[in-house]
């Protein structure tokens, strides 16, 4: 019975690299990204990204004043808007209170304000009205609160992500005007983070409406003040969140033959999903609710619903745990005679981070004040959650420590009013303020952020290649 | 391959009593019932049932009155009473302006009341405050609406039982205050008899609300003129109405093995109880439903609940029926290291009807001018639906041709306010009165209706018995 | 709550024709037999069965004398010949030495024997040398033992059916050949009765081997002597017997993802058919095992089977019920990316029994000292266990009393060596040698039982439309 | 939606000890080991073994007669010992042939044997007639081959353990008196090591066969030369072999309920498990089969089996999933309202290695000729597969190169027979000749030893411990 134990734990020597996360946390994921892993390592050392920081963040008169600008905007009024959102909070695509103070500011500082775009009542699009050409600079607002126990409330702090945000965009918009610069900002207003579906960002995102933009910034609460490390990742697996909904036929209890049970079939989606959890590699996590199982005790159910979030950490071999999970459903109706309807309402794949934008980024927060620093650069993902929008546009981030309490808690919420969060959204106001001046004033460095971000799409391209080739499905003969 | 075909078959095979239908619906039933039922027909024929119809129905001046002061009050005020509950539907439980509306009207006639009883807010006792001493004769009121998919609506007709029992109620109290004979009339308002939790009258009989009665009438709606057959027996099989409850532990979807399953946990209630389907005698009707299925896909969920309707002909083998049916959950709270709470909040029992009450009550109704009569008493039944009241007291339930339509439709509420249903109600009106007059006014009557019932009552133990002796639990050995 | 009990129970109050067991046992079967069981009673007074029995039975001395012939076989040398077999078991399809004692005596006695026939080793046919044209007299015989648990054993009797058959078929060939008569005599060697696959009767039939037969006799072992009603019908419900053999990929149980578990595959068609037994109606029984689930527990099983027989008491329902097992299957392999393979091996269906043979033959076995006598005839069935040769060709199985064990009993083999058995066997020789006589002598009897049995397979034909027009599928809408 | 995505990766970013397979595979292990695993570095640090392995492999001529001794009895008669039982096969526990011609062997050559020990018919102890007190050499052999799909055959090369243990055995036992020198020989037959039940070591350990060993060693075929690093682990998870055995009620199809089947029983066994799987740490492999799956598809099966093997990284998780699937039986047989005996028929846990030994050994194989060297030490392990012997008993299983095909092949087996066998065969002997003339000579060499797996036992008790402390068990409220 000796065993050859080499190829079993073979993933636990895989040497790492010191100290950041890798995106890759499976054996198989990180056979299959070796390659890609020493070529990006390559693209890295090529861009001397130390270099950039340091001459970017030399000093800089014309960059001072636009923060300054921003930072005088913050102070006087946008604090005081973000403490009002935060005191009224609203879930998400329901956020018309919220977004109209927004719209209000936008206008009165000459934006054009387009809502609803992309067919969701409280999206917008806000353009400065005297927007000249490239670079496209691009500013994402949240400010969906959390659906709390017993109320709303703002215990992510997306309530202060549209002042910060506007704070950057109007004082880049006066200096571009100012100066007769080229280049453009545009706001965009981005509902219900917190919820799908729908998915609202890759719903605006398939709609054209980011279509331009040469980079994207968001500001978002933070427990430290921290960035990704390059690379393609996501900070909790890639999802797919489906929905499935099934029909039979009802009877009443003392004749159920008379009917079709739903019922029935629902359960057996589960049954059938946990019949296959061997036969699926143990990374995945299938998680369903059933928030439908019918009516009256007495009568056959006729219509019954389960909702599923299913997660992988890499989008190619999760293709192949949603197939089974679809599979289950489709045998349940085919056992029970109902009839299914798969609902497949949202996902969330791997972003792209930069270290061009990221290491500026930080090192913008640590000069404008932050604290908490964290050492390396967190695993690499997108500037938003659904890896849409940040797998085709380079774009940040900004995360300045900004309260002591986790995030989802009423804490982060208290925290958003008092001096812990007031400083971090300043830190990012000013940060993302000096990093689009920076990018819209230089083009080497536009240059590089392209440079960088297009090697690691390309990277990620090749890196989902070689992992189709990893998963290979079993071949099952016909019996006999 | 010769098989024995005579035991398989014999069900078949087994003579009935011409015409009638019989409370034992499976084979191993009528088996047993058979000594039960020969002693059955024996003390029906020592009774003379026709002989006593004839007697009774004869010309009574004096019983005519007594109806004729039934029908006024029907015709003045109590039709209009009950058009206006019709009118105004309330359901189980809240019906508080349907009873405020008898209640006051009973006022009006003397008669004290109380309410709430037996910590139901809508049960009431109004008793004549003349009352004067044995036979004790109890008339039974309902008036809950049923739930629409749109609206409350009274599609059972319960609206009109308030007037119609009061009709009687008083023109009884009258008499037997102005002759100075010696008994009592007492209403009983049941609350809610479309719905549990609670069972209403089970908990109003447990209370002993109902001690003292010698006789119990109520009026129900119906598309024929009928009566049941004497025996015992329930319309729709008697029903042991279960709630499981399972709680586990919360955990993130990311690691799910922090948690326990509360899901997973009623799911196996399901699945446990289809395992044992066919090891159950397949009259057995077990049917469920999941109201409380887990709240989000992203956690483990921790709470979730079943709610069953577990029904058998007989309420012996349903005793192993819902053994089965509780050792599926307590597995499914063992398999998934979760716990379980079993509700059994409800349950109908076979009830007890009399020829001596049925026969006369049947003769009267056509006497007093019910058409649409069936030939032959229907399955032997109780005059309510728990089983438990009719079990324990002799009654009768009247049942006058009221409508065209089935019951519980919206055409059976319409069907109240018009000539089918007024006619009806009049009918039972009374009948009910005629029969509580003959009651009332004649021992010998009481002591037969009481000689049958005692009879069937000490049959249906027999039948209980023989029961419980050819139900017998397969023997499992240990296994080697 | 008041419902309408009536439609419930109307199965029970369907009057029975007094003392026979009728081959419908389902409400909605007896519904749907209505007008076919009218038309059928009339075809019977038609054909004045006790007259014909009256004819047939008188006084014969032709008869008389080859009916001695047979009975002078049998005790000469036929029972010794079938104690001779019931000493030397041998089960189905291997009955090598069974046959081989048959057909020699048949051989010596003028018959020319085909062996094997239809692909089936120990099946053969064998006829008269000179048989003379129509009519065609065909006896079946039986000979394989019963699997014990130690040993083969005749607990059947089928080890008579030869040297029983042989009588009645030497003495009618004698009687033919030596008075010229036309008619023709053949002999059916059909093995494996007990057992399936393969059907072998149904195997032989779909082989054109019983083509031109105008009759067809057997006999078999019985504790009381017994006849059919006429009709169609089957002892134990119609019955498809099927295999599920599914296929999936080994892997080590290491790495189970590498696999495809068909155990897991095989276990879920019996929770899947579970999760529909209340949704089939219950008077189905379906009932599997699992003789292949897995070779090693460290392995995941990459072969594995089922095998079910699944019953209904008609053949049209049973088709439904059969869908849901298919199905069930086939949800099971998609469920686990495995594949499934569906053995449909055999099945029963309803035979025809005519009262024009059932009745002259119970005559005969009254007359030739047969006891313990039913009085009334049995269900309707066919004179051999598939229903496919028994419903197209007219026959008669006789079962003289022969023991007083239960059939497939150690007690019925030893009865088959003693006084009761050889008794049985005797009485069985002697009327089927009458019955076929009368049946080669008589064209009026022949056209008699041709009438009936033309009669009751197009009334089985009606009554099958029947069933079809009333087991309508439930509809179900597409999930919205 | 910002999640702390620390937390779940922390496992990957572990720094591992540079080229060396750890013991610890999961995150949570590592952690719990932290402690250990730096005392354990701190032990082996102390222990100089590079200088160990110097000293006792400088020139030594007693040793080289000692060595040569065993050479010439393996080139001149136990090669071809080997030979003859690589040609006779025979599988675990009926080894009879092969032990008879070591036993006579051993006879031969003044040891005394007892045969059968411990109950086991194959198993036996082989005692040095002029033993001589301590130190008590032990030495294991094997002898079973493994069953092919068509014959047994020695895939696994142990038919060559006996004449290389023997060769060792013989030279040193020789040695020892020739010198009089202290010391001891005993060699141990052990039966059926490729099966389970029963495991063959366990029973004998329990049973006091080794008591007093000082040390233990076995030859075992291999494809590389290797040897274990110090520490404790096993190739291939902590197992346990569990059976569960249920019965229940046979019963005809026709009537079920008269039966409680024990197919169901074992069904929602797999299927109960399946509903935890999602509860259980992902490390988890659990894997049954079904032997006895019910006998015929008309009778109700009334016993079935289902084999299991259970295993986890380490043993303290090991025993919650254990109680899982008990559980998972229990409640399968309640559910059933069957009975089921969970039969614990063998177990594999983590063995203690020890460089002392390890390194010596590896350094003598160089030393004899061994190639194919790997160049880092393996796993942790111990010398025999239970780990019951090799965590209670210092040990050393010798590997040399002796295939060049896998583990369990035919391939394998012929390699036994041919060069690349008897190369490494007389590698293992000469070896282990030396190692244990070092042992019995060298009291410092002894105590070094000593110190070492006494070391190492203690922390394994401590990280049991460890592991005891991080597994808590969710804790689950009473539902309300």
């Amino acid at each position: 019975m000796k065993a050859a134990s080499i190829a079993l734990f073979s993933a636990a020597i895989l040497s790492l690299a010191a100290g950041s996360v890798p995106a890759q946390e499976t054996p198989t994921e990180r056979e299959a990204a070796r390659e890609v892993l020493k070529k990006m390592a390559a693209l890295e050392q090529s861009l001397d990204v130390p270099g950039l920081v340091s001459r970017l963040t030399a000093a800089n008169p014309a960059r001072d004043q636009v923060v300054g600008r921003a930072r005088e905007l913050i102070d006087k009024e946008l604090l005081a808007l973000a403490d009002d959102i935060t005191r009224n909070p609203e879930i998400g695509f329901v956020e018309h209170q919220s977004i109209q103070k927004l719209i209000d500011y936008l206008k009165l500082h000459d934006f054009e304000v387009q809502v609803p775009v992309a067919g969701l009542d409280t999206a917008f699009v806000a353009r400065f009205k005297r927007n000249n050409g490239a670079p496209n600079l691009g500013v994402i607002l949240e400010y969906d609160a959390l659906r709390g126990t017993t109320r709303a409330f703002h215990g992510d702090q997306h309530s202060a992500q549209g002042p910060v945000g506007i704070a950057a965009a109007v004082a880049m918009a006066e200096y571009l005007d100012r100066t007769k610069s080229s280049g453009s900002v545009v706001v965009f207003g981005c509902p219900g983070e917190e919820m799908m579906p729908p998915n609202a960002k890759t719903v605006m995102f398939e709609a054209g409406v980011f279509n331009g933009m040469d980079v994207l910034v968001r500001s978002h609460s933070s427990g430290v003040t921290s960035r990704p490390a390059p690379g393609f990742g996501t900070c909790c697996m890639n999802i797919d969140g489906v929905k499935y909904i099934f029909s039979g036929a009802p009877s009443h209890q003392l004749q159920p033959w008379n009917g079709r049970n739903a019922l029935e079939a629902v359960i057996h989606l589960f049954v059938n999903i946990d019949s296959v959890r061997s036969s699926i590699r143990p990374e995945a996590r299938i998680q369903g609710v059933i928030p439908e199982g019918g009516a009256a005790p007495n009568v056959v159910p006729d219509r019954t619903a389960a909702d599923f979030y299913i997660r992988y950490p890499d989008a190619v071999y999760l293709e192949q745990v949603r197939k089974f999970v679809d599979d289950a459903a489709r045998a349940a109706a085919l056992a029970t005679q109902t009839k299914v309807k798969i609902d497949f309402y949202g996902k969330t794949r791997d972003g792209i981070s930069v270290a061009t934008l990221g290491e500026v980024g930080f090192a913008y927060m640590k000069m404008f004040g932050a604290t908490k620093l964290a050492v390396e650069p967190g695993k690499p993902q997108g500037y938003e959650e659904t890896g849409s929008v940040s797998s085709a546009i380079p774009g940040l981030g900004f995360s300045a420590y900004s309260s002591n309490a986790p995030n989802h808690t009423y804490e982060m919420e208290s925290d958003a009013l008092i001096e812990v969060g007031h400083r971090g959204f300043t830190v990012d106001a000013q940060s993302m303020t000096a990093l689009l001046f920076d990018f819209a004033t230089r083009p080497d460095y536009r240059a590089a952020v392209k440079r960088e971000f297009e090697g690691i799409k390309a990277l990620f391209g090749e890196y989902q290649e070689a992992l189709k080739k990893v998963y290979t499905v079993p071949s099952v003969p016909d019996p006999k």
